[in-house]
């Protein structure tokens, strides 16, 4: 039993777990060529914001390795090329952007190309362990809330293998687990996509938690029936105001807390907030084409010609939030006004 | 656009809408033998508490005419073996039972083996006519509480084809549709067998209702983003405090309707009633099987030996339920005070 780890770097040599095949199949690929890096983030072999930046980074500096040149100018130029194609990989990706443009940011004082080689694989080295000590500090926090044998409920995959490694949401579950806490998880299948059955399940199980699948559709009997004592969800986007936008059905398992008396927790790095929106009105919610509905891959479900409504998010008011865990610490309501505050003193502490 | 009807008898024959092919293949059946009547209900070509009902009625009606005797007691006798044999199609279905008893009821008055033979065929066309007006009536109550062009969501399939036409919920919908009337119709695709997606939306198409397909984890944000105004669902049973046993997924939205401020419907024949039962706590929840939700088909989902809980019905509290629209009239709270009215002053006027 072990937390399922989605990126290593090993001896020189990247490998993922294609996430594409799980739950069926558990297969590592090795990627040696930035063609293959691009192909597995656009065939989404990678997933989660997060691992498709780590895999990015380390593709990144994989690809300048093999750029014969002594002239640091020719080799800055190259790099460049090769993160302008690996960006294009999945262009809505801010993460992934975001990595390339933080590998690219050490060109510029590299002594020599040798030197400048070593600087891409240390920077996306750091990407990768900040990531996962900010999943892991995510799962600390989580555990001061969450206590031993509490049978928590959660959607979607705010795992272990979107991320270096722990997740957000499920951190606090893989993180207990490694300290031999026991954690009645109840995961809803998630539809359309059904992250929640063939992702989350998965990696519960990796990690040795207890872990009972439902459909979206049994949250309110099973929250009533099993005795569920708090909900656990990750985020895609967290407004000034503590809106937060994550998977659709969210909203559905926030109002259901409320209803029910229970705490709903958002896990999430403080990288998520995004204080350039006010509130969740301001955050678009983007629809998906009506066959993720209709059709069961090729299969057709329901009869052709099907209207559809295929929202991929929603957005949870934070009025129904209890707490918003960090790796920075657990905001609680006033979330405007606290989540500005843990925002500066983050922001401060990474000045010194 | 007309309202479909699943099961048809004209001219001596016995006609049902094939409802497994549905919504891909639409395809009648002639039912000539006992044994293939048998087989429509065993194998789910017949659905539907009330057209399983009428199906068997038929059908040993069918049976009965083929049986060449002019002794009485030796008809008679013929006649019940073929109502064990039906009844042991689907051992728990109560209306298929009760429909059976019905025809068998007639058979003590019987002048003669030709009488005898009409009277079954009499007594199975008047359960036929009893459910059609009986749900005729229902749309009727339910249009003095939907307003025209008002939008609004229903789950699982309480519908034309699961009785002898129109069915409960969508009732209102399909009656209202004949009427000139417009609504919008949200229909959850009802995990984990998706009556909703592969039944309601077809069932409604039929009938030129507008109907849009959501997952069922979208009903929150799809009451807001698409402003909402009713919920309309069926039941399987209700106790005699009011409290409703129905599809799984439907306290979800009675929880969700009381949240957003708007009315939540009960749709239901009198005969759903079961005063027998105090409150829900007392009604039974079936669970069924794991490969339900960790399978679409034969084709795996969830990984293997996933721990599933799957119950089929859910439970919602009279106190989130706006009012109960049945055949008799509309049921408002005080639930349990105006319940038993209802059943005095319907079973008062059976009388007469």
């Amino acid at each position: 039993m072990q937390v399922p780890v989605s990126i290593e770097w090993k001896d020189g040599q990247l490998t993922i777990l294609d996430q594409q095949k799980l739950p069926h199949i558990i297969e590592f690929i090795d990627l040696t060529t930035i063609e293959e890096v691009f192909d597995a983030i656009l065939s989404l072999k990678v997933r989660g914001a997060p691992a498709i930046g780590i895999t990015a980074a380390y593709g990144l500096a994989l690809a300048a390795e093999s750029h014969d040149t002594d002239e640091l100018d020719a080799f800055e130029a190259y790099v460049r090329k090769d993160a302008d194609y690996l960006a294009s990989s999945r262009p809505t990706a801010v993460n992934l952007a975001w990595a390339l443009e933080r590998l690219l940011s050490t060109l510029p004082c590299a002594a020599s190309v040798a030197d400048a080689k070593q600087q891409l694989f240390r920077e996306a080295e750091a990407i990768r362990a900040e990531d996962e000590a900010a999943c892991r500090q995510i799962g600390e926090h989580g555990l001061e809330l969450l206590e031993n044998k509490m049978r928590v409920m959660t959607i979607c995959n705010a795992g272990s293998i979107a991320t270096a490694k722990y997740g957000t949401a499920l951190a606090p579950f893989h993180l207990g687990s490694e300290r031999g806490k026991k954690f009645d998880v109840y995961a809803c299948e998630t539809r359309p996509v059904y992250q929640g059955a063939r992702l989350t399940v998965w990696e519960l199980q990796q990690s040795g938690v207890d872990v009972t699948l439902i459909t979206d559709s049994m949250a309110a009997h099973t929250i009533g029936a099993k005795d569920i004592e708090a909900i656990i969800v990750g985020a895609d986007r967290v407004a000034a105001n503590g809106d937060t936008a994550n998977k659709i059905g969210t909203l559905n398992l926030a109002l259901l807390a409320h209803t029910f008396g229970i705490p709903f927790y958002v896990a999430a790095p403080v990288s998520t907030f995004d204080l350039s929106i006010d509130s969740g009105k301001d955050i678009p919610i983007e629809e998906r084409k009506a066959e993720e509905i209709t059709h069961f891959g090729d299969v057709p479900v329901a009869p052709a010609g099907t209207n559809v409504y295929n929202p991929a998010f929603d957005v949870t008011p934070s009025k129904y939030i209890t707490a918003i865990i960090t790796e920075k610490g657990v905001i609680e309501p006033d979330f405007h006004q606290n989540i500005a505050g843990l925002l500066t003193a983050a922001a401060g502490k990474g000045e010194q």
